[in-house]
């Protein structure tokens, strides 16, 4: 993955280009740890060879795996950056295009780009954390958390 | 609904976290009342016990319901806030993505969060204002209203 | 199609809002053009009367055409606008809800719009430009081209 910074005023604004084979969720959290990314959101579009998405179950506190073992256009890839016990953590959301038009999506837990994939990010200068919430058992932003002066 | 600010030079940007069992369009209408948006836009993920949708009908120029009446991941929530009549009126469509996969989604009429929605809102320092189509019958933006100097 | 700047300081940000009948594609690369935005993103919802989205084909390096000939909910438009042998270039994904709810998608090729599309189009102040990329034969951004100084 490719970055460009093509903004600054207390925002940044980053340009992500994913080449192709690029694992996504894995760059981009190698992006935010290297940045320091602390409060940033992104949309983007492109096409995945292959991806892992996510339904989460409510009963097991976990996601189940729903594997999409296709090429497939990335139709919205929509999430956020934030600090989960002094970590970037990553939360993405895609909705995928089929051949034949049909949509499909989830949480995002991996995918294969190819031949690209195209994110606007923003950062935000304020910080924002999450704190484990033990009813999903996940891990939600707590606004009240990390403010200091 | 809990808010934070999380910058702001002309434009504000805000990060929106719904609790479980929040109502999202009654919450972030009456954020909208309180903050007094005028022209803001925002996206989000997150995932809803309950919506319902709707798709507009032309012939009888309302919007159907359509139920939703299970767990579901949002899989992207895209939306504005404008000025109707001196009220923010929120306009907002999702994508919701249900536990095989596929997805569904409409014109958000109401939602119920769990366990969390996340929004980042972007509000702009000039106003927009709606004015009734009678064609559709729909309050459509009106770029020529509102200027004052 | 009308547009509207609402914010401006290096960033400039338009809410741009379509009329029934407009050609979504078109307006806005001519509104590209008319403006020379370089480096921008943008977001939208709304409605489109019918649409061409597309598929690409990794054998045949073209979009397979997938045509919609139905009133549908945009229920995401996620897209960017870039420099390609000097022109704008846009590149758009959407999400389309069909009266059932159900959800389809594709590669916006050309859409007619009924009876609104409001999208909030945000330009960078750096450019970003495409080259072709002879595996695919799509002209893909390159992160490192069109700098100076």
């Amino acid at each position: 993955m490719k970055s460009k910074l093509i903004h600054e005023a207390k925002q940044k604004t980053f340009a992500l280009v994913c080449d192709k084979g690029d694992e996504f969720v894995g760059e981009l959290s190698r992006f935010a740890k290297q940045q320091n990314l602390e409060a940033s959101h992104f949309t983007g579009i492109g096409a995945f060879r292959s991806a892992v998405l996510g339904f989460f179950d409510r009963d097991k506190k976990d996601y189940e795996s729903i594997p999409i073992n296709e090429q497939v256009e990335v139709l919205s890839l929509v999430g956020d950056i934030t600090l989960s016990e002094n970590e970037p953590k990553i939360h993405a959301h895609v909705v995928l295009g089929k051949r034949d038009g049909s949509a499909c999506g989830g949480h995002l837990l991996e995918a294969r780009v190819w031949p690209t994939l195209e994110v606007v990010l923003t950062e935000s200068p304020r910080h924002l954390h999450r704190k484990l919430d033990p009813e999903p058992g996940l891990p939600l932003i707590d606004l009240s958390a990390g403010e200091t002066g």
